[in-house]
């Protein structure tokens, strides 16, 4: 049997894993990121949890052939410098450098989002499938794309940033300084902005109730609540917000036509109650839809190890190129 | 030498060539259209003159492998039919069997858009790069994508129909039945339904003169020679459409990130005009564009023949599929 080793990095813990052949975590150990600190404390960290993982697991660190890392940002292959990570407020970072004094292994360095969308057609909700769309409907709105089963991550390894298409022309303001970006209007954080703006019009609401008084509380999860208990204003927001998403959505069929649409995300957790109304929405704003059908949605199914699998599978099925 | 032989099919007119090994276009004849009749009366004009081209060039039929064809529309695999072609008036229409009576070859038939990003990759304003963005500004945006030196039509084969992605979130209609596509801010058509509206408020405009007083008349140059001769109210519905124009593109590079964007179409001949300020705005309106740069903007070079170029070759870098 032969093992792939992995780490998920996120702005709040750190996720090391021990992959096997059939795609199953057979050992995870996760930290608490530590942000705030400094580049060379934060990737020691990255090291060790991915070391222990494998001294756990009674298996040896020669026993790998590379080490797999998704991380909220991307590298640029002709600098090799980590672009950004927003959660560490690091800015193009000699990241392998560090990385390769703890680790003797090949290094590969894939956006959190791509890791997550290869995991789920490995191990969850498109296995069987080639040409996957996934979207993460979280904080932000990341988007992974699986073409022939492989990760697509543009010419250059920088590209397939879904998130930040234009979906509203000169819109709101988005995280990374674009106006109208999809994730701006798609992600949890803009569907609990567009639900407290909402509450504006209608302080009366149930979610007001529903997170005590206190709408700094609010969450995605509050808004679907909401609705299931019949607040006409919640049902109101969250009607908008699919139609938000749908037409997202809809500019990615129509360029890649995936044979599978994945949500993840906490929003993807509300399940049916938001699948359902999008697979209609989509069908109606994707262009030829009623003539040539549009692709069926599933919720992830691998959750918060689906970016775990996908980075200790980078190296068959990551962007077919050598990295450092 | 080998040679290729492609027919570009549009609603006003086909072309058929001979292409040889070095992309050159060494025989060509292009004969009206002739829209409005019988799908039979049609496709036997396009065997036709594809059979004529062959006499002329001096070669038999049977020294070619291969028919190649780029048309307004795409085939959708799972049925062989032609989705659509509105020039025509087609809707799910059975090509191959209309067309495989007259020439007993293999027939491939792709957008006409995808066509011409192949033609000017090989033979053109692209010639060298393996991943390409052509848009052909025109009476529609028709988007190509080279991914690898080959076309990239989606998981499908009818996909990367980048005019009809979203651009303006419920904006104007679209002349595929949907809002806000990119293709109804940005086509020549686009452009100069912009300029009218811009005259409503500004009757005095030199674009009027230009056009000798009758608006119906109004080209997309037209409006740009008013800007070269100083009509402020030209001006500022160039720099409107360059700004659409470069947020449509900026999703196709975050996207993407491909090595160069090619310009094609009516509009595309405004040259340096169009070009300079919306290599600046796209710079601009483009996620981590400050900070990984985007890809230059070329204008085509290829002309009309780039499209009969990329369906010649549509054997050779075709999607990498068996096609009837």
């Amino acid at each position: 049997m032969k093992y792939y080793l992995g780490l998920d990095v996120g702005g709040t813990n750190f996720a090391a894993g021990i992959i096997d052949e059939n795609y199953r975590v057979i050992e995870k150990i996760s930290v608490p990121a530590g942000a705030g600190r400094s580049i060379e404390e934060i990737t020691e960290d990255m090291a060790n949890v991915s070391l222990e993982v494998v001294k756990k697991a009674g298996v040896d660190i020669s026993d790998f052939t590379s080490w797999g890392i998704g991380m909220p940002s991307f590298v640029n292959p002709r600098t090799n410098l980590l672009v950004h990570a927003n959660c560490f407020g690091w800015k193009n970072v000699p990241i392998y450098s560090y990385l390769e004094r703890h680790i003797p292994l090949p290094i590969y360095i894939e956006n959190d989002a791509n890791c997550a969308a290869l995991g789920e057609t490995l191990a969850g909700g498109a296995k069987g499938y080639e040409n996957v769309l996934m979207l993460t409907l979280g904080t932000g709105l990341g988007g992974g794309i699986i073409l022939n089963k492989k990760i697509y991550a543009g010419a250059d390894m920088m590209g397939a940033e879904l998130g930040h298409t234009k979906l509203v022309y000169n819109g709101a303001a988005c995280t990374c300084g674009q106006y109208g970006c999809a994730e701006a209007y798609c992600s949890a954080t803009a569907l609990i902005r567009q639900a407290k703006e909402a509450l504006e019009r209608d302080p009366e609401s149930l979610m007001v109730r529903l997170c005590d008084g206190d709408i700094s509380k609010l969450e995605a999860k509050t808004v679907f609540d909401a609705m299931k208990q019949g607040d006409d204003t919640a049902r109101q927001v969250i009607e908008q917000y699919i139609d938000y998403l749908s037409c997202a959505i809809s500019s990615f069929v129509v360029i890649f036509r995936p044979e599978i649409i994945i949500l993840g995300g906490g929003v993807a957790n509300a399940g049916e109650i938001l699948r359902r109304p999008l697979q209609e929405r989509l069908l109606v704003n994707t262009y030829a839809g009623s003539e040539i059908g549009v692709p069926d949605i599933k919720i992830a199914e691998c959750g918060n190890d689906a970016g775990l699998i996908g980075a200790a599978m980078l190296e068959k099925y990551g962007m077919n190129r050598n990295q450092k």
